[in-house]
């Protein structure tokens, strides 16, 4: 499996012209080996030269959490007083071209461009990226597991199993977090949890702002399974809304809007579409009906071992889809001061049409005040 | 309080000939303006030229999180198609030197890399690093709210009142993290639970491994208060060692050797004092007890709004303790195939001497079996 993938980004580095790939903290190196960079300043960094050995530099302190996987890499521990980086240095060797992972620190980046001030640096995305967003069907089955715990919770949460009203956003995040480790997650990734018109704001933080009747709640959570046979887990993202008591006439007209731009967007989402156009569809239904100036974000993004990842559903991404490509699509209005709604669903690309993930009721869920 | 900092922080560019400070993911930014940037693709960066006003650039669907401080940031918000990373470069002009956020995302340091080829770039660690370091009053009086709320946690654990015997560590490791959050932390950073041989791995992945009698089981857990009025948390950080059943006396040799080394290290934190020195002394009485090989790694971090911080207790760092530092003192003694042992408190040099935020007994703690 990781031999086969790594086959996969040596030919992409030769095809681009890479000479050396540098992984550390992110989702690229459990992909790519299995083993996961502890978020410290300690660095851990696999070295992969387009031909030869690839080597994972790792504190020789955390040496002992490696699982050495036998022709993928050679474990090269460092010391405390050692200099990591000089041993990156010298792996690298002087080359022209180095890809260094998204998410590394910049610090480490910073010290290698005064050790390889002839190197130019590109972001290994461009490398490991598009191998990435391609999920395999073991890949495709733990996100549908992942998707199916998140439905879960959702199925809770619409029914009225979660107590809502008189309870702090903050206090109904922590819970919907519990529950989401309860239904088989390793990790929580984020539990939004926006009342009223906090919900007009995309990533609100929940907070101390009690939930009262009579007002939209937007829950957005998702999490990380545990690490399967590969060494990477997979995860679930979804969003949806609840009001507490009747909505009003003009809450009902936006959701219906949002709820037809979601689902003719889903429908959008086949194999060959440019990732653009799914977009396009949602964005147009929304203008339509009145809320275009309210839409204020992409209507997607890829999803596999990170929670962001390619590929994006945003203008200006022309990227046909192919069968495998696994994304959100969640577009969102949002009417500052007032309220706002949004509708996730994680989606397959597939050759028999756009397979969602979640099946949880689309609809407004009213629950008792 | 941020307007304050912010004066520093250009005394200090000044000093070091810094143009232009970049500050993203990470402690620097909640430290230097309240906000504490999302960990997402989307780019969230301070700019702080040496003269001039500092921008606040964010995502639009982000923009109301920021709460604005008057004096201190224009907020900068970007919509989805367009290029933050040119709005960052335009902001900083054609300067010399600029220092970016150490865990900023090298992805978006390789963009800006292209954008400002005439710009050297450091870790802005050099400039805000040694600031953070030195904690005022009311940044060591949440320092030790937090340390006390780790401390009722380790008392459940010594006390017995944390079952181990017959649960995996991973179930163990959740429940520890369960009660820092009921003890008043916002955050669980790590929970390590480490049983028997296990405990030789510094940083052991709690997983299935079910905790048997005799044998020991060594907790590391912290996590972070919740943002305080200047908009930041922050962590605690504690390890204690328990017994489950009599330790056999090879064990307690160990232990009683790992207990000096630690008290003797804490109290050598006086001011005045090199970091390595404090270092030392931990190193020197585990070596004359005859485990010298054993401890693997340096003897503390500094820890603020970050769990790892400046200043480093390690070999090499000659910086001198002021009063205000706050840093863990935690030496360990790890025998492969067989146990291991870390004792940690967080200490604060003050002018009356090291001042210890964790006060849980230090003894090796024997729960029934």
């Amino acid at each position: 499996m990781h031999g086969a993938r790594l086959g996969r980004v040596r030919a992409a580095m030769d095809e681009q012209g890479v000479d050396a790939l540098l992984l550390s903290v992110g989702a690229d190196l459990p992909w790519l080996c299995g083993y996961e960079a502890m978020p410290l300043e300690r660095l851990t960094m696999l070295v992969v030269p387009r031909d030869g050995e690839a080597s994972l530099v790792v504190p020789r302190l955390e040496a002992p959490r490696v699982v050495e996987r036998a022709g993928v890499f050679t474990l090269v521990p460092w010391d405390e007083t050692d200099d990591p980086v000089e041993l990156v240095a010298a792996l690298v060797g002087p080359v022209g071209v180095a890809a260094i992972g998204d998410r590394t620190w910049a610090r480490f980046l910073v010290e290698l461009l005064a050790r390889l001030d002839r190197t130019s640096f590109r972001r290994a995305s461009e490398v490991v990226g598009p191998l990435r967003a391609v999920k395999d069907e073991a890949e495709v089955a733990a996100l549908r597991r992942a998707g199916a715990a998140a439905d879960r919770v959702a199925t809770q949460l619409r029914s009225g199993d979660i107590p809502l009203v008189g309870r702090t956003e903050a206090a109904i995040s922590a819970d919907l977090g519990r529950r989401l480790v309860d239904e088989g997650h390793h990790r929580v990734n984020f539990a939004i949890v926006a009342a009223g018109a906090n919900a007009a704001s995309p990533h609100h933080e929940p907070g101390e702002r009690v939930v009262r009747a009579g007002e939209v709640v937007l829950c957005d959570f998702g999490g990380t399974l545990p690490p399967d046979d590969t060494g990477a887990g997979y995860c679930s993202d979804i969003t949806r809304c609840v009001y507490t008591g009747e909505p009003p006439a003009a809450f009902r007209d936006l959701y219906a809007v949002l709820e037809d731009a979601q689902a003719q967007a889903v429908a959008a989402a086949t194999v060959g579409t440019p990732c653009e156009d799914v977009d396009a569809v949602a964005r147009r239904i929304i203008t339509e009906g009145g809320y275009g100036d309210h839409f204020i974000h992409r209507t997607g993004h890829g999803i596999g071992i990170e929670e962001h990842e390619d590929p994006y559903v945003v203008a200006g991404n022309c990227t046909a889809l192919v069968a495998g490509h696994a994304f959100s699509v969640e577009p969102g209005i949002y009417v500052p001061g007032e309220w706002g709604a949004r509708l996730e669903d994680i989606v397959v690309a597939a050759d028999a049409g756009p397979d969602p993930l979640n099946r949880v009721d689309h609809g407004l869920a009213v629950v008792e005040a």
